[in-house]
């Protein structure tokens, strides 16, 4: 499959004074969301501009797992497109841009409606780590309720106050449920935020098994502490980022 | 793969008086409906005839994940065939006939035996949306058992009679479940029938596991307004549909 | 991929004096029930021999996914191979010859470890027709616990007295389940026995899920009566089959 | 797809003294693990050195889904490399060294964090053999914490004291769970060691999905021992090794 025309990348790639290699980073990233089975036809991921942090780089309204390099745009903050040509864009881009807005140590955002957590956000039962690999979520997770400020809507995150209103909903973390919806990961990497969004979902499905058997035993706020910056470090998240890859159809890492 | 010939889809084009495309996008809506897990080895998709509401367009009695357009045929709406060709039909075809016969809204139906929602039917549970995708639906999903109004029966839908009253089983709405059986959605068009049956399959999934945690919180009837009014629009049906198709091999989309 | 030597086939064909058609349909329906999911590396069908009833054709000792003619042999009912050739067999062969030999009316028998019904076998709670497609069953399954007779045993049913009396705990069905082991299918035909155990599996798994939702209503006596003879009829049995040849690899059906 | 270079293969072969059939076993057993779902992104797999007890080979730090045979290194029992060649290396390959040196009985090691365990780990609920492929794993699992000599860490066994510690863990058996974590088995071969690891994941789910149903029968201690006897016999794993293998894509086995 040829997934990008060069001379199209060679295009984007001045227009947007990224490096090749961080946009085929950003791609990389959405096949991997949708095969690992983070995403399905919906969802998104990001990164912000490397150069300019009052801009981030999305895929135009495209499901992940098909986009190419040639869907990547640019975005302010406040979701305008630098340079549309033409593309329809994803409704939901305000959840990134609020994010970036307010939380300036975020660099990569994941929306996604994740199957495993949603019934968390559904019962207000809390996802916590129950096992290692779960640990990247650093503690419970918060579930913010878009009604609970805007009524009833949509449920979709359409405006930047909506945007702004979410990011701050993180409470100082990087994950946060939607109610009846999914849920959003913040990370300071793309591959960081990937790692924490295939986890998440794992973990959920763990601990959604383990309370049907009894009373899990959760990690200690010590023990996510070290692991989490162990299974964070580049060591774990490469050797993740270089098999999910390959599984994705990327075989020339 | 050849997925039919070139001199066949002419000749059916011409005969059923149906562009290529629409022809196509049915065939496209088998192969997704399989491939999503919305059908198996059983279940059918149907859409009226574009130029003859008293007409609609049907595979022959084939799995839906093979079907090309050379076995789609023409059907009066009591099921009888235009022009058989000597092709075996499905037996349960007048779900279909009996709703384009109730139902002047609807122009294009699916049943399946789709899994997650089963185990509703059997136990009386009410679907009901409880995240965003699933606000499709509209509201609560009726269940219909064919046993209220025949007795004990096949389970089958066998004849117009029985195609009626499921339709009228609908109650107003576009799904409605089949004690015993399955389900049946119907919808204006064939993109968003599969756009429906799709999450209609992970609510139900997503709900059971809700109610196995607690008491789902549902989405309340504004929201499932508001936000059904937005995902059925065509954006999103679209993007599903082209991620959907490149999914069951449909490349050149 | 090359399924066998041509000329290795005519060899057997002479050999076993059955055509390469139901062969070739033995074959086929090792690698659905792979496919399927109804076995995995474990697991083994047979088929009576059509021109003498006192013997039966099975794969050598080898994974039904991976099995093809050149691996067929021909054994007595007492699981004596006729040319064995130095291939090893299956250890259980016994519970073909059991079967065959009590139950005269059965012409193709699946052993396997279809996963949703151990669970049944192992709490005692009854397998029973919950949709459709499970009436093939007939009726509740009995289970089959061989310590009754013969104590603490491997579980395998590894000599002719065990296979004789699991072909009793079949009790005039044709499914019975082995506790803490799996299951056994008998039918009239291959087709009909693999379209069995590909329901059992679903029916128990819509059945435990409806079991955690509440009261699932059970198909009545006189639906099960009418409805298996309907799915159990050739036009169902010859749609799936096409289906399932083609998803494992069959593409010249 | 090419696995490995030739020249490279005799390489290695000359430097750790193994054959190339033990080191290709060895990759094998990666993939399968992999290909089955027993582990992930993580996890490894590896086998005492044959000619030399005090020496084990497993992969650099690479995902088993995607090891070769230029990935295997040689290790001292204490988890130094023999000849690094600048490849990083899994973090917690004390775990296996830990093992090799507290049991000389066991020859193959493999770490997972096999899902369908994990519930029971968190849980307390003890894993036992419900059918018997799960008897493989001799009897009731017992549950390893590392907080409980260790007090917070990062889950992780990252030195040779704990590797120790997890080794007495396994208290005269083959299989521990791993707190929050995942588990680790041990076995006389490879071939044995995967065919512990696949099942014990099958026992989990199924014994899972019994505990939900009611009270599951457990096997009994004679039928544990005769049957794990048989299934671990050479025919039996034989003939799932060539399955898995195939599957795996090792065609040429």
């Amino acid at each position: 499959m040829v997934l990008y025309l060069e001379e199209k990348l060679q295009y984007y790639t001045m227009d947007l004074e990224i490096s090749h290699a961080a946009l085929k980073e950003l791609v990389v990233a959405n096949r991997i969301l949708a095969n690992e089975g983070v995403v399905d036809a919906f969802g998104h991921v990001s990164v912000r501009h490397p150069k300019n942090p009052e801009r981030y780089i999305m895929a135009c309204s495209r499901s992940p797992g098909i986009v190419t390099i040639a869907d990547l745009m640019e975005y302010t903050l406040d979701g305008d497109p630098i340079d549309q040509q033409g593309r329809s864009m994803y409704a939901e881009r305000h959840i990134h841009g609020g994010i970036y807005e307010v939380r300036s140590d975020l660099h990569s955002v994941i929306h996604s409606h994740s199957h495993a957590v949603i019934p968390f956000g559904l019962t207000g039962a809390e996802i916590r780590p129950v096992f290692h690999m779960g640990s990247t979520m650093l503690g419970p997770i918060p579930i913010w309720d878009i009604s609970d400020k805007f009524g009833d809507t949509t449920l979709l995150v359409l405006n930047m106050e909506q945007g702004r209103d979410l990011a701050r909903g993180l409470k100082h973390g990087q994950i946060a449920l939607m109610r009846g919806h999914g849920c959003v990961v913040g990370a300071e990497t793309i591959k960081k935020a990937v790692m924490m969004a295939v986890y998440l979902e794992d973990n959920a499905k763990l601990q959604m098994q383990a309370m049907q058997m009894g009373q899990p035993r959760y990690m200690t706020a010590e023990e996510i502490r070290l692991c989490s910056e162990r299974i964070g470090g580049d060591l774990a998240i490469d050797r993740a980022w270089e098999y999910w890859s390959i599984r994705a159809g990327y075989s020339d890492i």
